[in-house]
């Protein structure tokens, strides 16, 4: 690889060093890094279209054993040309090809070309939003599609949004890292409006949770959860100092929402407690395992009757609400006190970027911070009320995209997802040695493999032996899902919960995204065909 | 604009749709595509190059009158090619040069061309980081670049690295979405390092700090942070339920570095108070305002001594341990507990990606989080113990910018910029009407404007006309720096701090950062000639 390694085209000298910060003037360097573009482009794409199947097979012992070394080498090692061709020949085969339409397994499929393009501007802009100084119109314009999706969200009227659009002095919402620091970025406004300042108290925030306790006689703050909550409400909990023990996770009703008599009563008790105080209840609009909705309606009306802040999860099935056809399925969300969605999961957008809205426009005050020499008192600097620092442009990526689609142009893959999901799932039932697990309700599909003979056994089985019969599916679902996984042609993940309220034990389950607009049921069909082989040729006693 | 806009073209049926998931077979489609690409690489570039100056000047309202439509379009609006020829024509020249070597404001400067096509490549493969199934060998790099890293700031040894580099039991540190959540992962680590499990107590990332407070005998929990620290310390104070007012500041020594003194005294009455726990002392490496480095060995004897996590803000000076001749401006930060450093500040990676590091490999055990469809107990998965979920892999844009300029490469920028910065306050002290603030030790430059008789005038005005004095000077100063801002050719920064122990007030102080290898001195004497005009021009009484 390293044949082409002349010193003087490495980088070792000012000279070489000052040239790389400099735009390339002359046509040859122009040629050259295009030519490298191109390579990145197509050479990659070229991998991704031979590679059909998810990736090599090779083991963690195999992948680490040539990435040991850890000393930074003084001298340049490569050119840039040399790094490309590395990561193609050498990197790329040993990813993992999300791209595929046989990768259903994550929500992390294949993304629109352009999207390449519109990072690769953001990159070369390298604007930061943290203050308006350092990014000027794209803080103008990052304040405009939050406006776009918050009406979206909780449809305000005209004259709400000419109001904030562009106002210095409220916050619609945020682009986040990601979901996770939206989640958390929503759970800290809540802890904060529940503890907000009062006559000798400055709030939780500028207090801390211990002098909170004392001040507003409290002794236990609590977050309730769906079961099926994404991890990060419960890391949320353990950051914001609440605890990750006081994140109450709420459970399943019989459909796989949230249980609304469970979540009454939980409140009803814990309102009881002279001492314990409810931050926040959260609805799942899109759960990360099911895909399942919980009713948003009724969770905001139990909340708005307990004056509790309703967080609505909706980091996978937000962009529904650009489908006409299937907008229906998130109604309640215009009563959230804040919503987060993902950029990077339905809106097809790199990784990683998330958002976080707030029905009120002035919620976002109560984590405010300002500094000396950037995001001074009443400057209009975004990153005044934002968790994170510096932060890319990944805004214009999405106002880009929503120009070059459309909300048509989304719906369609979104119908799409639904429609395919239906079909699998129709599919799954026809089918001997499978069972659907759950009914899907948007892009995802539960299921798992249950032997036919394996049925009638579970069902006439003593609840005693149960358990056995559960260990042994679970068993067999395991290796299905690894075997699959290893052959590298297609993709599958696996969870494990509670099939059924009746259920002892939770049961593992395959678990199949349909992300891209590529897979479609007959690629379905031959991942079906290709678990069915191998259930078969496992020995199972 | 939309000239060429035929229907047709447009993202506005399955068909089309479709197309734009599946990678370009035909050679026609990949020279568009290409096309677009040297349109972004070069059309940008030219815009970079046309426009020395800093932004086209515009008030804000002028800038976001045409951005206050807040409906998505139904239909597409707009071809990829029309985005970019918009992006380029109407926002560039709107947006920040942040690339011009007249910008040196900010810690955002012009970066290596290929930095470009490797934030591309990281675009192209859009690997999940958080997850071994989403990223695979993507990660392996990650957890090798992560022990260079280590190995460059705790230089613990071969063996120890042997040991560690691809050890899935073990973590040295992660990859984060910037510095404020770099910081925020130390301070959390270090909260629960304090109040970890112990009998009866599952520790206070699950008890929750009320809980905590009973269990541990504790009412109050404090951070000691220099007074120079970053904003994002106090802002993890909050986050994490400790409250922002018990992130203590540590006053400065006559050389604006922590007072040790105070530290020492500071933990010592704090430590008599029974019910008082410390969990944290921050040092600052390359303060964001002065670019001062703290006692880094002394902070840390101090610690030692006391027991408490020492934690070393390094976001900015980090990467100053690659140069040979700087380096040891550094010492001690190898005895610190955590380190955080940024990647797109001196690394010159994009925004934004930022790195905290733990001198103890089983530190980040205290914040592990485990679900059942990723990050299963036991797993690789490096999403474990971040804070961050889902994450790209920027890891690999710093592994092969390594490769490229060796730690050579980034040592001639860094050494350039320290000693132009001495040059500039060289030339700052000759000037008249113009005052260095503060010596610098690393690039970044603290000034002001003072005519030569106000020198005059402060030295012999009675303590109750200073006052007024100051206040004048911060007048002039605050003009100057906005007025330049305004006149586009250049940006300088300003900051406000106590110049002097003995001061009564905070002194507006204009701060230039020495980031970029074409920022040279004859370009910051240009900048100092229009400051000096401008001051001219001014109508002071």
């Amino acid at each position: 690889m390293d044949n082409d390694k002349r010193p003087i085209e490495l980088i070792a000298t000012w000279d070489t060093l000052q040239r790389i910060f400099i735009r390339p003037e002359d046509e040859a360097s122009r040629k050259t890094l295009l030519k490298y573009m191109e390579q990145i482009l197509f050479g990659l794409h070229d991998f991704l279209n031979t590679h059909v199947g998810v990736t090599e097979e090779i083991s963690l012992k195999d992948l680490t054993k040539d990435f040991k070394d850890t000393v930074i080498n003084k001298e340049p090692e490569k050119k840039l040309a040399n790094v490309i061709t590395d990561i193609i020949d050498q990197i790329a085969p040993k990813a993992v090809n999300i791209a595929s339409p046989y990768f259903v397994g994550h929500m992390t499929s294949a993304l629109p070309f352009f999207m390449v393009h519109l990072k690769t501007i953001i990159t070369a802009l390298n604007q930061n939003i943290n203050k308006l100084e350092t990014s000027k119109i794209l803080s103008v314009i990052e304040k405009q599609i939050l406006a776009k999706i918050h009406r979206l969200i909780f449809n305000k009227g005209e004259k709400f949004y000419r109001k904030h659009v562009q106002s210095v002095d409220t916050s619609l919402g945020a682009f986040t890292a990601g979901g996770t620091t939206a989640n958390l970025t929503a759970l800290w406004v809540a802890r904060n409006k529940l503890f907000s300042a009062h006559k000798n108290f400055e709030g939780v925030e500028a207090e801390g949770i211990a002098k909170t306790m004392q001040a507003c006689s409290v002794d236990r703050i609590v977050i309730l959860v769906p079961k099926r909550g994404h991890f990060s409400l419960k890391k949320a909990g353990g950051v914001l100092g609440i605890g990750n023990k006081n994140v109450i996770p709420i459970g399943m009703d019989k459909n796989h929402r949230i249980d609304l008599n469970e979540l009454e009563k939980t409140i009803k008790e814990l309102s009881s407690q002279n001492k314990t105080r409810i931050a926040a209840v959260v609805g799942i609009a899109g759960a990360t395992e099911t895909g399942l909705i919980d009713p948003l309606s009724e969770i905001a009306q139990i909340c708005k009757e307990n004056s509790i802040f309703f967080h609505v999860d909706a980091a996978w099935g937000g962009p529904v609400m650009l489908s006409e056809k299937h907008a229906h399925l998130l109604n309640g969300i215009e009563q959230a006190d804040s919503v987060t969605i993902d950029c990077h999961k339905q809106f097809y957008m790199p990784m990683t970027s998330g958002m976080i809205y707030f029905n009120d426009p002035l919620a976002m005050d109560q984590i405010a911070y300002h500094s000396n020499y950037v995001n001074r008192m009443g400057s209009v600097d975004i990153g005044i009320k934002t968790l994170e620092g510096s932060r890319e442009a990944n805004s214009l990526i999405l106002d880009s995209a929503l120009k070059i689609m459309g909300s048509r142009g989304y719906a369609l893959i979104i119908d799409h997802g639904i429609k395919t999901a239906k079909e699998f799932a129709k599919e799954i039932k026809k089918r001997e040695n499978f069972q659907l697990v759950l009914e899907p309700e948007l892009n995802i599909v539960t299921y798992r493999v249950v032997p036919d003979d394996f049925e009638l056994k579970l069902k006439n089985a003593p609840e005693n032996k149960k358990k056995e019969i559960e260990n042994l599916l679970n068993d067999i679902n395991i290796k299905v899902q690894r075997k699959q996984r290893e052959q590298g042609k297609s993709f599958v993940s696996r969870t494990r919960f509670k099939i059924s309220k009746k259920n002892t034990t939770q049961s593992v389950v395959l678990r199949c995204v349909i992300m891209s607009p590529m897979t479609n049921i007959d690629i379905l069909k031959e991942i079906l065909d290709e678990q069915q082989d191998i259930f078969k040729r496992l020995d199972i006693d």
